[in-house]
């Protein structure tokens, strides 16, 4: 007898949600997580000397651990990193749309926007600078962009728990949006004639566009954004790493 | 019959000297050594593919490549980084001393001090920055900082070629040999009251220093600056990773 379609379709839907948890991992991002009221916690898993050193967050958490032996400790983590023995599987931080989350209010509001940067290392360190400099928002895409994954949570350092990071289906889309709400719309590239500090309005909304290395920005990008601009360098070769440079952009978009 | 002492002195010296060796892998990096005349090069693996890749560098590079089978490329690289069928050994490359490379000569010249900065990929980020910006040196420590490797090579993206990296058996001596030159040395402290752009003389010969995140720079390097400085944040949380903080350090010491 063949399953009802709505068994199937319920079947379907119970495997894309329980695909879309992460498992974060290490005792700082666990920490930040946990003392995090926004996050959804799923399930817990730690070694007793990992409970002992996050027993002032398990306090205030609204989840009780498991506690394993540390030879058991059988949990999906980045081979690249350690767990330091604990784990926290959660949902995916829902930060609202665009519109809500920039809306720039009067103030010189910044935002970057990230066309294909997948490294999740150069995301998490673009996540704290963003959050360092007070950014409403890190926008990426969908596709292509480094998910919310627990080595992008180890890199970013806490800033994954507080700084906005919206993955927009369509990335010309929200420089519309952004565009639409006041804000100029820079692209970095870093063979523009124009420098950074002389085209940006220190004291108006600003978003700040930056592609992946390798390919760059695609064309459309480009074309979406009202001005290209480059960071102003001494030396005659080399570039910067792509976290290097919307960390300079950022800083040098309020302080010229 | 036992060996000679200076048979044993010298198979000693030997050993240590092939220690001091590095594969570099990758095409870019391999290209980028290729490239180089200061670099020595011992032994050049390809596979035919990653030959006719790299024609342009093998027709000027003074080493004839030894062409491997793919699946027989048997060559130390780091597990976390793909190869692309292209190794070179070489030895590490010999910039001078700290009083050759980084004397001032009447320019406003700067070097990044790095106190205990062992991750690869921010050193790597940092020589790119350092390139941009155009430090005279990226100075580290014997022990503690990141070595040259081919995990560092790739992600200096052709900066480790170019950009001096000086490693010092003391940092201390580094640093009293660069205010003897007529540099000021600037501590980067997030918890510092003054900011980097109100104490940095931008006309003048200047060293920043930054310590490794978590331990933080060691209580001699503190006390062996000038002054200690922050970068402006705009966010009451987060900090900045350690090459982003670098990267906007060197940025500010020249722009403000």
């Amino acid at each position: 007898m063949r399953k009802p379609k709505w068994v199937i379709e319920k079947e379907r839907e119970k495997r894309a949600a329980a695909a879309e948890t992460v498992w974060l991992f290490g005792i700082h991002a666990v920490r930040d997580a946990l003392l995090n009221p926004r996050r959804e916690k799923l399930r817990l898993v730690l070694t007793k000397n990992a409970s002992d050193r996050l027993s002032d967050a398990l306090a205030s958490a609204d989840i009780a651990p498991e506690i394993v032996d540390a030879r058991k400790f059988a949990v999906p983590s980045d081979p690249t990193s350690v767990h330091q023995g604990a784990a926290l599987e959660v949902r995916p931080l829902s930060w609202g749309s665009i519109t809500e989350v920039c809306a720039p209010r009067g103030e010189a509001a910044r935002e970057l926007l990230l066309d294909r940067v997948s490294d999740p290392h150069n995301v998490g360190a673009i996540l704290r600078s963003a959050e360092v400099f007070g950014a409403r928002a890190v926008i990426g895409t969908q596709r292509h962009a480094a998910p919310e994954t627990g080595a992008l949570a180890k890199t970013a350092s806490g800033a994954l728990e507080r700084q906005p990071y919206l993955r927009e289906r369509n990335l010309a889309s929200a420089m519309t949006a952004l565009r639409d709400m006041g804000y100029q719309l820079i692209g970095l590239d870093g063979e523009a004639t124009a420098e950074l500090g002389a085209i940006c309005d220190p004291e108006g909304p600003v978003a700040l566009a930056r592609g992946a290395e390798g390919p760059g920005r695609r064309e459309l990008t480009r074309k979406t954004c009202d001005a290209l601009a480059r960071i102003p360098a001494q030396g005659e070769f080399g570039s910067l790493n792509v976290s290097n440079a919307a960390a300079i952009a950022l800083y040098a978009s309020r302080h010229g």
